[in-house]
């Protein structure tokens, strides 16, 4: 497995070089909106420290990681009214990773709605009043 | 959202009453194939203990579980000689879910090579031989 890339968006987003839409922070993980969002309300959460994906991640890190998942898919279902939440981890290029800093999607789900074409870049205003409600519920 | 049903297949799978080829167990969590692959190697990891899905689980359970997931993820990409690992879970309907008894999907990935359809018995020889390969390299 290739090394961890300090330069990728989500190690320049944890320095505060790139922009985000933050919804929560500890000590340890940050979620935030993702901004090709294939539902409303799609958010990612990552640790604070380096680690490419699953694959090398601490168990400290992905225990960490995936308590403040639950956290953010609370609130964002309850934030949307939504039925339920699909969450995806992709681990390597072949496993459908993108950037290379290890990140749970969290996708508030509506019946009946299918997820949108991955890749597509969200409009911010409708992103920025989506972590608004998501904020308001946690 | 509903209640944890004890009658659910995997509380059943946990219990014996129906089979499963099993990869691992330690005290918290239980890993074993899918019998509906959507790729070579796609295997479940569960909670040995109730609950609905990641929705309602404790901090414990979820970090058990995830902790497996990665030792599973690892062999199964050794296994297959996989080039990346896509994890999924589902809460709810809405979100996915068939089964509500908290489940993370591990699939091995291949470059290249789509997932398939969901929903599709596999064939149960190659299921079992596909076990064997993960049970070597965990």
């Amino acid at each position: 497995m290739a090394s961890y890339d300090p330069d990728n968006i989500f190690a320049k987003l944890l320095r505060g070089d790139i922009p985000s839409e933050k919804l929560y922070e500890d000590d340890e993980t940050l979620a935030f909106m993702d901004i090709m969002p294939r539902s409303d309300g799609h958010l990612l959460v990552i640790p604070k420290t380096p680690c490419r994906n699953a694959l090398d991640a601490t168990p400290e890190q992905l225990c960490a990681v995936i308590k403040t998942v639950q956290k953010l898919a609370l609130a964002a279902k309850q934030a949307f009214g939504a039925d339920g939440v699909t969450i995806q981890q992709f681990n390597e290029a072949a496993g459908g990773q993108e950037v290379f800093h290890l990140h749970f999607h969290v996708l508030p789900r509506v019946e009946g709605m299918p997820l949108r074409p991955a890749g597509q870049m969200g409009d911010m205003d409708a992103i920025k009043a989506h972590a608004e409600k998501i904020r308001a519920a946690l």
